[in-house]
């Protein structure tokens, strides 16, 4: 089985978009005399689903030979910097029931991971409600967090404050990872996919090498994505300033903790990234549909298609490939085992009935 | 000859350091009513200068081979965003006037790069006399450009916009390029050798690559240091992002204008370096003594020199080797063809007097 660890919804129908769109315009026009701004519905039928899927991430998951994608809201979308925590919330609620319906309509195809309905100066406990709802309820098997709510400004306390902890002792408490990805970017030195995004992944890394927050929780895990943004390249730095800092070597640092993607569009990054970062500490990801769309003229290939730059990998043993492709996202999100032979369980019963009519 | 184009002045004498944090201090103690304070001085002797450089950066050129370091002021210790521009003014003299200094007292081993007096909200023209002081009086090759005078709060607008094209027209006329380097941190997200350096270098490409400026200005010239931050390491992703915004090929941004140098401190770093950008746009680097002090446990040498990466790869010619050297620099600091040659003129004219002693 080929587990893909990072899709986004990037192509939910434009209702979704209406929706936010909507909240977002009444913002503008609210006074503090208003009354709480309601909830709200969004209108999409499983029809429109399918379609925003089947010629999409279904389509590149056959095409590409992959099996199963942990499937989560739209990361630019989130926007944790517009209006306030209620905004933040009811938007939240809104994206991660629509991937409980895709998840529900093709339990093979998707596992769900959250949003989480973070805001600028709310502390991030506010968030473990959501992050239970969608775990316990929903068959999610993880969450997105987001180290940067302000989009750009960075003005929340680093990943490694005890501000988070609350949180972080809710996932292990339910045995979910979160994945570091930040959202859209609202300052204009920071292009999203460009730079905020890979910014981040660094950032995240840096703080986890200079804090002990895994001593103090050490069931706490983390993919950093986008192939962990800039630290691979910049490994021996990485190992040097460990070392000057007198902490711990990053093998050590990163064993149980920190999980990379391979969401790297070129076969000399990723042939980088299998060269330096141990094969238990990476996950193949691929973010399509995502970041970048296009064809890449010189493979004839999509850049986005990161399982061919793993096949190209010749050294890989298949040990190694089976952790890459499955056994690794098994052992960091171990609830994608029951949400698999959930939807196992579930294509059985249909087929059972198929056979009956 | 070996030119490392990348290495600043970390191991000043401690009166420098003295100086600053005086200056710091005062500014606690200063009303809007007291007078604008004086510049004050610096005392450092010629031999406290060589005492400082000896047994470090002149004991590395000598060990690892390498003949000329373009040096400037301590980028960690520029801090732009203390106090006002008057602050940053004074002490920027200070940090050029000694680097000037060190220039004088080994004319064949440094060749000067000027910090810049920037200030937060200040417009970056404020920095046009003390870039043309170091560059005509001094004879100072180049410029650092700090992308983020606030410090890690990213305040000002990004490189490509307007208010920064007063300073980079005077580069052009002065013949200089500016290697785009933030300072420390003052937000605590972002560790500075860690993280910051790295994000700012990521950012700053992203901000060329979307943006006409080498368009409006043909002629201007950029490095960007620790081997372009993540962007080597994520080309295809920029490949991709050229191609889904329209943008020109990277090779054709960077060609004439974007350069990286080699502070990569690992082997497999700088091999995809080379494997991905054109050796035309390669630069060698070392910043030492700079971010990474430790000896690497893997090879036994030095993190930071970067020489014995670049000597183990195997298939450059000897053509990239003079480029990667020698060649770029003297392209892209075209000023340095004459600092090299003051220096070798007065270095013939003291063997001369000794001769006749």
């Amino acid at each position: 089985m080929i587990i893909d660890c990072h899709g986004h919804y990037t192509t939910a129908p434009k209702e979704l978009q209406a929706y936010r769109d909507a909240q977002v315009a009444a913002l503008k026009t609210r006074s503090s005399a208003s009354p709480a701004p309601a909830k709200g519905t969004v209108h999409i039928s499983d029809d429109q689903i399918r379609e925003s899927l089947e010629n999409a991430q279904l389509k590149f998951q056959r095409e590409r030979g992959t099996d199963v994608t942990v499937f989560s809201p739209r990361a630019s979308a989130m926007a944790h910097h517009i209006g306030d925590a209620t905004t933040s919330l009811h938007w939240t609620e809104h994206c991660n029931d629509l991937i409980h319906r895709v998840c529900t309509l093709y339990p093979d195809n998707f596992v769900g991971v959250c949003q989480l309905p973070q805001s600028p100066g709310v502390p991030p406990a506010a968030c473990i409600p959501e992050l239970e709802r969608c775990v316990n309820e929903l068959g999610f098997i993880g969450c997105n967090l987001n180290p940067d709510p302000s989009g750009g400004h960075w003005t929340a306390p680093p990943l490694t404050d005890r501000s988070w902890y609350p949180l972080y002792e809710k996932m292990i408490d339910l045995d979910v990872p979160a994945m570091v990805h930040v959202s859209s970017s609202c300052n204009p030195n920071f292009h999203a996919t460009g730079a905020h995004y890979l910014n981040a992944d660094t950032t995240a890394f840096m703080q986890f090498l200079t804090a002990d927050l895994f001593k103090d929780l050490p069931a706490l895990r983390f993919i950093i994505p986008h192939g962990g943004g800039a630290v691979p390249y910049h490994w021996g730095r990485y190992r040097g300033l460990a070392q000057d800092l007198k902490r711990p070597p990053l093998g050590d640092l990163i064993r149980d903790h920190v999980f990379f993607d391979t969401c790297v569009y070129h076969q000399p990054g990723i042939d980088l990234l299998l060269n330096v970062v141990p094969v238990d500490n990476i996950l193949f990801g691929s973010e399509m549909v995502g970041a970048v769309r296009g064809i890449d003229p010189e493979t004839g290939h999509y850049f986005d298609d990161t399982k061919r730059y793993l096949d190209g990998v010749a050294w890989l043993s298949d040990q190694d490939r089976y952790k890459l492709f499955e056994g690794n996202a098994r052992k960091v999100y171990p609830r994608i085992n029951v949400a698999l032979r959930a939807g196992q369980v579930g294509r059985v019963g249909q087929v059972g009935q198929v056979g009956q009519a």
